[in-house]
């Protein structure tokens, strides 16, 4: 064990040296340092000496691909899979008030794409799908394979927490990137994404990349960058793969919060115009359909997903879907039975101008102490806080009008501090900034 | 305890994360990343991704000298001075066969500069002159501060090991950078050498920095450019420096190991002119009579230090020193009595030739396997065991001409395997490497 130990650090510390000097890392390398340090054959620190490399001197296309690689390992793939039909799977790099998974994954099934998604939790301001979910009286998301499976077959979708066993080598990493400062590397994000939608064999994928104040990747060069990398990426393992820029200077929509979300995304599918929401779950959901069938023409995907939203098709799909993953009678009769917060109340604006910033930070922090969020890892979340916005960048406002609800439990009055100080309004106009910036194909791009 | 962890944690975070964007850390910054790693706030992982972003990033000068004042911390200097007299320091950066210390500290002290140096032990290829004088009967390397005084009082030069307290947080980061291949990083390097000079209080500064295959820094660009900015450093904190690029590739004089290199420098202290030692240790001697008195012209120096060797007044000094520091009588009264290894043999060219390269790692390894340097920390030293080259490159040798004597005890035969593969012999004549390669001073450089 201890000669194993010697060899581990021996080949890493190699690899740091030849990476901070400008070297490319082999893939045997790129592999037997994340099986060593997967294997517990490399401390800690060590790793984090060459995550932070790696983050610092970057990694080009081959070694993003050889690292994704060493993520899935030897795991074998678990495909989850219709016969005859390609699943697709959709991710977001995150962002608040992102519901979209909610509403594009009933549209994108609803016109027969079979949709399986496995989503993340969330510690800090942006909150995760799961979390969202677990709003739902009685919905499941820890199913077994064959679960995963049986709701797929019967529903055309499914969505399910994650497990650690799929890209081991990812799971291991992730925890110490976490506490190095090494998460928003494009390299390093990239393979970690990409390697669990291999682990997955999805045959499909659509990636919406965040830019702007409240996304991982601010800057819109960057988030280009990371979009461009995943979609080649998984195009290198068979997966035809689109990715969307979109804004995240101000949150998606009107509700920020667990169960205002999910009821948010409800409305949309029965076709209420959401201003985010709508438009870029309509887009997500089209571009789903068409890493299905590359065929499909933008206006026979738009065409079928309006059907979906007018027939009721969607909105039902949801519902039976999370039937199947055991939400309660209640909720499934009575979407609206949701929980809701003990406490509602309004922040409004202090002058009369234009909306000129609703900073998703500040916003993301607000649902958090309203209680939507875990401010440390296990606490516990009240599922009803949240907040309700009434007025986005560029929104004319006078002294007075109300700018959000805050829904929470009373127990920390600083979620109304915070919801107020997202705003900021200016005395001139304020254009609203565009929501989809760029649309990534393999190999081209297309300008929305 | 909990609260200062997680303070600890999110400044690092950000340190980490504004170095790899490219920003400059300020100086309040580094100073307390480094205080919260010394004082125990902040765990190994994240110091070590701290450590390998700096190690890729770089630092610039203002943000070198941060850290050389947060690595001495609060530490009050413990001066070591005779009164009226500057106290000069040397260091090299470390090769195979440099005994250049005992050579040129006594050759200043006999010219009537005071040195004081702190040294350290070393593991692995290249040896520590701690390790050297430990082959000296009796000599104790432990001295109390009371007992450094007194020792450079009475003989005009004094030569202890390291303590923990000097630069308490060079010492804690060093032990990580080891172990994080994080050594090799010239503003890392230079603020952990500086640190422990300022904490001294020395007055006066000669750096030897070697480059060629057997130094830290092998290549000439990288070792001029770690010269510079330690001199640079050294004055900023109002220590006057001078700094010497000089060769290793090939080991320095004909002895390796550690009697046999004490040996080698009291011949050298005797008038015997051995090549690359008697040269450098003239040189670096004359540099220290330089920093201590800026005025003195090179022949002047030189001609100071001919006649302490002339006159025996350097191998006195030697020996007086030795005496001060615990040396037993035999020792002092008859060097020859300096240990010896159990078994000599004889590597021989197996071809004619001219010598192209005298690897001086693998002779490294070779004396390392003969017993003269540790394997692995706390393994014991046979202190006669060594090498003795008698070619160097450029030298004319035939078939079975000797090239070199290895003096070990017998127990492990691959010293001899690596003493022979460390040589290669050309068919047609090689030129002698040159030994000085530049010397620099604060704010201009000679050619030598």
């Amino acid at each position: 064990m201890e000669q194993a130990l010697a060899a581990a650090s021996e080949g890493l510390l190699q690899s740091i040296e030849r990476k901070r000097g400008g070297s490319k890392l082999a893939d045997a390398e790129i592999e037997q340092v994340i099986a060593d340090f997967t294997a517990g054959r490399t401390p800690d620190y060590q790793m984090a000496a060459w995550l932070a490399t790696v983050a610092c001197a970057g990694m080009d296309m081959r070694e993003t691909a050889a690292l994704t690689r060493a993520y899935i390992g030897t795991t074998p793939a678990c495909p989850i899979r219709i016969p005859g039909r390609r699943t697709v799977d959709k991710h977001s790099t995150g962002g608040v008030g992102d519901k979209i998974t909610l509403v594009a994954a009933p549209l994108a099934a609803a016109c027969g794409v079979p949709v399986a998604k496995m989503s993340g939790r969330s510690l800090g301001w942006a909150g995760g799908t799961i979390d969202k979910l677990e709003s739902i009286p009685g919905l499941r998301l820890d199913l077994s394979a064959r679960e995963v499976q049986q709701v797929l077959s019967c529903t055309g979708m499914v969505i399910t927490g994650q497990t650690a066993e799929l890209a081991p080598g990812d799971n291991a990493t992730y925890r110490l990137r976490d506490v190095t400062a090494t998460v928003d590397s494009i390299p390093l994000i990239a393979a970690s994404i990409v390697s669990k939608k291999v682990a997955l064999a999805a045959e499909g994928l659509v990636l919406d990349v965040k830019t702007g104040a409240g996304a991982l990747m601010s800057d819109p060069v960057a988030a280009a960058e990371l979009a461009e990398l995943m979609v080649e990426l998984a195009a290198q393992f068979g997966i035809p793969a689109r990715a969307i820029i979109s804004d995240m200077s101000q949150p998606l929509g009107f509700a920020v919060g667990n169960a205002l979300e999910i009821r948010e995304a409800l409305e949309v599918l029965q076709g209420r115009e959401v201003p985010g929401v709508s438009e870029l779950g309509r887009l997500v959901a089209r571009l789903m359909l068409q890493v299905a069938e590359p065929s499909l023409s933008d206006e026979s995907a738009d065409k079928c997903i309006g059907a979906a939203i007018d027939s009721g098709e969607a909105y039902r799909t949801f519902l039976t879907w999370a039937s199947a993953q055991g939400a309660s009678p209640c909720f499934v009769d009575n979407p609206d039975c949701l929980p809701r917060a003990a406490r509602r109340d309004m922040v409004r604006a202090d002058r009369s101008g234009w909306v000129a910033a609703v900073d998703p930070r500040a916003i993301g922090q607000a649902a958090l102490r309203a209680g939507a969020g875990r401010l440390v890892q296990n606490s516990s979340i009240d599922p009803g806080a949240g907040i309700i916005l009434f007025a986005r960048i560029g929104t004319r406002v006078d002294s007075g009008t109300p700018l959000a609800e805050v829904h929470h439990s009373g127990s920390d009055s600083r979620c109304l501090e915070f919801a107020a100080a997202a705003f900021d309004i200016s005395p001139a106009p304020v254009p609203a900034p565009a929501l989809i910036q760029r649309i990534f194909s393999s190999n081209h791009e297309d300008q929305p």
